[in-house]
């Protein structure tokens, strides 16, 4: 028995402030792990550059991109389209990578209808307190958008009753085990899993 | 967020001669795992004890156990019965305890159904050849019996895309971290997560 050479597809969501980004660097680490960049219609800002922060694509070509099956995942948000390339993430996972997006809910939903076996990981905080706490902390927010992304936290929190799996982001390093742990898991799923020696 | 208190109910399956025996003893010095001792119809061996080896009860009493749903799952081999009693396996989940037990394929899937929730977990040596050298090394038994069990693992190796998990049981360290993580995976489920305090 052997595991599959193929990389696992590893879907991150979770409330703005619980620290999503820094796990996804903390995997990073790994050396097994890739990010997948999005594609986006919207226009770059001063810091960022294309094929890195995002594929920045015309309206035309993204429509193109839908209309061929080209993306995993897609939503329109104020009048721009953004979205996962298939292509770029079944490319990294041939090479055997494990590729994590980070996305939000419908977007995960969207990712199980086409891939079944990716595993949606829904990372919480340890408290709506704490997660006020954390975006007031964070300090790039004004306290009207602090309170607009705890709303929206609020909304997507049950949703995570609808994951593979919840990670409790408390302690960095704890979550970041936690997430190695089931990164682990999930390639002794049967689907990763090569029993062609054994029967 | 905190995890449910219930312990999880994890079945482990796999060809006689791949360990499960010993992988089990391993988790029972986690502390926080138990098994659960089986009911049986057939008569005890000079060295077993009763509530240690087996319950050993009556047939009668076993069919009146099947009618009041009594038994997680049950099984007759040679003209006895033999089944895990519900009770006792919800007492010790109760208590947070994860149950292991250990049963064959057609017992799993039966554990399952009632059960959504169980972990099925089933542990495959490297290689058949692998198998045959364990089972002559045990020496406990015939080469004719022997044989019987490579055909019978045969016959069992195709359910493991079945279940949850399968861990490859190769050197005895890893097998037991692989079912610890498992274990810890299993407990980042959401119907083991308690999400009441965010919601």
């Amino acid at each position: 028995m052997t595991k599959k050479n193929k990389g696992l597809l590893i879907v991150l969501s979770g409330p703005s402030g619980c620290g999503k980004g820094t796990l996804v660097g903390e995997l990073m680490k790994r050396g097994d792990c890739a990010v997948s960049v999005s594609a986006t219609t919207r226009a770059p800002r001063t810091n960022e550059a294309d094929g890195v922060h995002y594929h920045f694509i015309s309206h035309a070509e993204f429509e193109q991109r839908i209309r061929e099956d080209g993306l995993l995942e897609y939503a329109e948000y104020c009048g721009n389209y953004y979205g996962t390339p298939r292509k770029e993430v079944e490319a990294m996972r041939a090479e055997g990578k494990h590729v994590i997006l980070e996305i939000e809910v419908q977007g995960a939903f969207q990712i199980r209808e086409r891939c079944p076996e990716a595993v949606l990981v829904f990372t919480t905080p340890p408290s709506i307190e704490e997660l006020r706490r954390r975006l007031h902390k964070r300090g790039t927010e004004t306290e009207e958008v602090i309170e607009q992304r705890i709303a929206r936290a609020k909304e997507e929190l049950p949703y995570a009753e609808q994951y593979d799996y919840i990670v409790l982001n408390d302690a960095l390093e704890d979550a970041v085990a936690d997430l190695n742990t089931v990164i682990r898991a999930a390639s002794m799923r049967p689907e990763n899993t090569d029993l062609s020696g054994l029967l």
